[in-house]
C-alpha cells in the first residue's frame, strides 16, 4: 500500500499512528505545519492533537505556523479544541477567523515570503515540531512534498522533530515538479539564480536530518478543497477591463503578445482573468504566482500558457481528480517552490511580474485594505499580495464596487485600514471600469478613481466629500471628521448609503 | 580651469552658457536632473530655467524628475517662477510644499527605488532633457558624477538631449567612487551580482551617447547643504534604546558585534545614533545605506566602520570643506551607487538590512506615517523608507513621542496616513522607549507600544481609546468615531491634548 513510498526501508520502523504523534505535543510548544491554500496539509496529526485536547479535558495550547491556510476542518477542529494560543502567518477559516476577532487568538498576519527569513534568524522562537505531508520519502530520506511546498523546507530545517504524513492518496506523480531551494543565512547570500519562471535551482526533495524524524503518519485523504465561485457578470466585467488593458500596453509598446509573467490571487475575479486570457489572443504566457488554481491548467490544456510557477495546487473538488489524475502530463510545465522563493520580492522586481491581487475596499486614492473588514474585523491576511505588489512591474488590485447588495462601497473616501498604500498601487479594477494611476498625483487620482471605479450609486457623495476635502486643501486632500464616517454609517445602520436629508 | 576636466578634447566645443541651456527647455517638457539629497545636484542650468520664465513673463512648465531633493533654492527658483507642473520622486523644500499641498504641483511621491525602473519601461512618458552634474567627462564621454548618483544613470540613457554641468569646484578625487550599474530590462535581467556592501559591479562613469550631448555648462557652485539639527537629550536617549536593543540582539546569539548592514534615514536621529555608535563596542561596521551624512564619515574616521555603500554624500555646511578635502583618504571605504542599487529591496533582503527610518506619527497597532502631516498635508516624502522597510533584516522606525512642544502626540489611535502598514514594522522607537513588535498580534503590540513608547501626558488618554476600541472587538480594535479624533482635535484646537472635562 505505502511501503514503496518508504524507499529508506530503516525509516519504516518509524511509522506511528496519529494519535502517538500527537502524544509528542505539549503545552507551549510551537509546531510548524505543511500547506497553503489547504493543499499539501498536514491532515492526520492536527485532529488527533485536537482529539487528544478533548480526551483530556484541557486544550493543549500551541503556536501554529504554516505555510498559509490549511483545510478548513484543520483549523476548526483546533479552534474548536481551544489549542490555538497564536497563529501565524495566514487563515481563512471562519471560526477561527472569529476567535482572532474576539482576541482568543494571537494572529500574526505576515508577508508569506517573510515568515521563514524570521525563523531562520531565531526572531519567532524555537520551532518544537514540523508536521509535513509527503507523498514519498527517498532512499536518502529526503521528504517528497505534496500538492504545495509553503514554508516546510525552513520547518523542516529548523525543527527538534520532524513528523511525516505520508498520503498515499496523493498522486506519487508530483514527484518530480518542486524546486526546494533555501537561501542561505545572511549576510553572506548568493543571488538566488531564476532567471526565468521555470528555471530549477534545487532539490526536488526536502532534504531531512533523519535522526530528528519522530515519526512517520500513514493517511491517504484526500487535500478538502473548497469550491471557487464562479464567473459572474460583475467578475466578467473586471477581466474585460483587464484584458483591454493589456491590449492598451501593447499598442503603446511596453508588452508584447506574451505579457510579462503574471502572478494572481485566488478567487472568482482571478479566475475570471484567467478565463478571459483562454480566449484572448495573447500567447507563450507564463505565471510566476503563488497558487496554481483550475484556470491554470485550463490555460495550459488550451495551449496559451508555456509554463506557470507557483507553491501549490489548489483545485476546485470538481476539477481535483481529473487534473490530478493528469499530474504527470504537467510535469514540464509546472514548478512547486517554498514560498519565499514563489514570493520573492527580489524576483518578482528581476521577473518582472504583472501582479494581480484583490482588494477588500480602496480609498479614493487608491490606498487598499485588503485584510480588515470595517477596519477592525480580520477577513483572512495580506497573503502574499505585499510581496508582489511593491516590487512588480504593474501592481493591479481589483474588486466589485459595491459589496452586500450595494450596502458597502468598495470605493471609500479614506480606506478604514491600509495595507498597500498609494505609493503601491498601479492600477484599480472594478466592474465598473479601470483606474490607470501610474503617474498621477493623490488630486488627480481621486478624479479617475471616483469616475472610473466607484459604483454610480455612491460617485456623487464621493465627489462630494472630495471636494469640501479640496477646501481644507493639502496633496491627499481628508476631512478627518467625515474620513471614517462612511465605515460608521454603516456599522450603525447597516449600509453606507447617505439618507435622503443629508445629502447634497 | 575646467579644461582637463573635458577629457575628450571634441567635447570642449560643446561648452555653453547656462542661458543658451535654458533655451532648450520648452513648455510641457520632461527634464531629469541630477540631485540626491541636495548633492550633486544641477546648479545652473534650473536657474537659468527660472529667470527664462520670468524674463519672457510666463513660466516655461516642465515635468520634473530627480534623485531626490535639490538644493533648496533650486526647488524655491523653479516653484518660485511656476515652472513645476509635476514633480517625482522627492522633495524637502518648503515653498514647493506650500505649492503642492495647495495642488499647484502635482507632486508624485514614490519609492526611490523605483522610479527608474517606470522610466525605463515608458510608464512615465517620454524623457527630452537630462541635466547631470560632473566632476570630469573622460576621453570615452562617460561622464563622472559629484556627490551623488541618483537617477542619472537612467536619465542619461533614456534622454533625448543631455546637458552637462560641470562643476570644476566638487574634488575631482571623488572619481573612482562611483559604480554606475543599470540593470538590463526584463523580463531577461540577471540578477545584481552585489554580495558585499563594497562590491563593485559597473563603471566609475556614467556611459552616454556623445551625440546627445546638447551642451555642457561650466560652474565652480558647491553644494548647498543645509544644516544638521544637533544631538539632544530626545534623540540621545532614542539612540541609548537602540544601542541597548542593538546589544539585546548579540546576547540572544542573533547578531555578531558587526551587527548587520546598516541602513539609516537622514536628520537629527540618524546622526546620534551614529554617533552613539562611535562611542560603542561595536566593530567592523557596514553601511548599505541612501544618505552618507557627516556621521558616517565620523565613524570611519574612528575605525568603527569597515566600509559604507551609498548613493550621496550629504554632509553639514561646517564638516563639508573638511571631508571632501580628504575625499581621496575614503575612496577604498566609499562606494557612490545609482539608488535603484543602493536601495534595492533584492539587494535589502540579500545583504540582511537593519533599516532605520523616522515617523511623522505611529498607531497604538504600528501603523506608520512618514509623509503626511495631520493626514493631508505633505510634509517631504516617502524617500527610500518603503525600499528598505519591507525587506529588512529588522525594520526599525523612529520619532520623538511628541512633537510642537507636546501638542502632538506622535502616537496615535490610527496613523491619519499609512506609509508602512502594521505588517513592514518590526521596531518603533521613541524616546520614551523601545517596542519590540516581532512576533506580535496587534492587541498585543498595542500595550508595547502605549507603555513603552507614547509620551506619559498621553498614555493613559491612549489606553483609554484601546480599552473602548476592545469592547467593539476585531483583531485590529478601533472606535471608528474616534479614531482620527486626536488629529481632528488639532486642527480645532491646536492641540491633541484631551481638555479635562472629556477625559476620563
Amino acid at each position: 500500500m505505502y511501503e514503496d513510498r518508504i524507499r529508506n526501508a530503516s525509516l519504516r520502523d518509524r511509522v506511528i499512528s496519529a494519535d502517538e504523534a500527537a502524544a509528542f505535543f505539549q503545552d507551549g510548544m510551537t509546531v510548524g505545519m505543511s500547506g497553503f491554500t489547504r493543499a499539501g496539509d498536514a491532515k492526520e496529526v492536527p485532529l488527533a492533537l485536537a482529539e487528544r485536547s478533548k480526551r483530556l479535558g484541557r486544550p493543549i495550547r500551541i503556536n501554529l505556523w504554516t505555510g498559509a491556510s490549511v483545510a478548513e476542518e484543520v483549523d476548526r477542529a483546533l479552534t474548536e479544541a481551544g489549542c490555538l494560543a497564536r497563529r501565524l502567518p495566514y487563515q481563512s477559516e471562519k471560526l477561527l477567523r472569529d476567535a482572532i476577532n474576539r482576541g482568543e487568538v494571537m494572529y500574526l498576519d505576515q508577508h508569506l515570503s517573510l515568515t521563514v527569513e524570521m525563523i531562520r534568524d531565531g526572531q519567532l522562537g524555537n520551532l518544537d515540531i514540523a508536521v509535513i505531508e509527503a507523498v514519498a520519502i527517498t532512499e536518502d530520506g529526503g521528504i517528497i512534498p505534496s500538492t504545495s511546498v509553503g514554508n516546510s523546507p525552513t520547518f523542516v530545517k529548523m525543527a527538534d522533530k520532524v513528523i511525516i504524513e505520508l498520503n498515499y492518496g496523493q498522486p506519487a506523480a508530483l514527484e518530480g515538479m518542486h524546486d526546494v531551494y533555501i537561501p542561505i543565512d545572511r549576510p553572506n547570500r548568493e543571488p538566488i539564480p531564476i532567471l526565468e519562471v521555470g528555471d530549477r535551482i534545487g532539490t526536488p526533495y526536502i532534504p531531512v536530518d533523519m535522526d530528528k524524524v519522530a515519526g512517520i503518519v500513514i493517511t491517504n485523504k484526500l487535500d478538502h478543497f473548497s469550491p471557487v465561485s464562479p464567473v459572474d457578470e460583475e467578475t466578467e466585467a473586471i477581466a474585460g477591463h483587464l484584458l483591454d488593458f493589456f491590449e492598451h500596453e501593447i499598442r503603446a509598446g511596453r508588452m508584447t503578445d506574451s505579457l510579462h509573467p503574471l502572478q494572481s490571487g485566488i478567487g472568482s475575479v482571478a479566475n475570471a482573468v484567467l478565463s478571459g486570457l483562454k480566449k484572448s489572443r495573447f500567447e507563450n504566457l507564463e505565471m510566476y504566482s503563488e497558487v496554481l488554481q483550475d484556470s491554470v491548467f485550463e490555460l495550459i490544456d488550451s495551449g496559451k500558457l508555456r509554463y506557470a510557477s507557483g507553491c501549490s495546487i489548489t483545485l476546485s473538488p470538481a476539477r481535483a481528480k481529473d487534473v490530478l489524475d493528469r499530474i504527470a502530463d504537467y510535469r514540464d510545465k509546472i514548478v512547486l517552490r517554498p514560498q519565499e522563493i514563489s514570493n520573492h520580492p527580489g524576483l518578482v522586481r528581476r521577473l518582472g511580474i504583472i501582479a494581480m491581487n484583490t482588494a477588500i475596499e480602496a480609498d479614493i486614492y487608491g490606498n487598499v485594505n485588503s485584510t480588515h473588514v470595517m477596519g477592525t474585523k480580520m477577513m483572512n491576511g495580506i497573503g502574499g499580495s505585499g510581496d508582489f505588489a511593491r516590487n512588480a512591474y504593474i501592481t493591479i488590485f481589483v474588486t466589485k464596487s459595491t459589496a452586500k447588495n450595494g450596502a458597502i462601497s468598495s470605493i471609500v473616501p479614506m480606506a478604514s485600514h491600509v495595507d498597500h498604500t498609494e505609493h503601491d498601487v498601479d492600477i484599480l479594477v472594478t466592474e465598473q471600469g479601470l483606474a490607470d494611476l501610474r503617474g498621477l498625483a493623490p488630486r488627480e487620482r481621486a478624479q479617475v478613481i471616483i469616475r472610473n471605479c466607484a459604483h454610480p450609486y455612491y460617485r456623487d457623495a464621493l465627489m462630494d466629500y472630495y471636494r469640501d476635502a479640496l477646501k481644507l486643501g493639502g496633496h491627499t486632500p481628508h476631512v478627518l471628521d467625515q474620513a471614517l464616517s462612511w465605515h460608521s454609517r454603516f456599522m450603525k445602520e447597516g449600509s453606507m448609503r447617505i439618507p435622503v436629508v443629508e445629502h447634497r
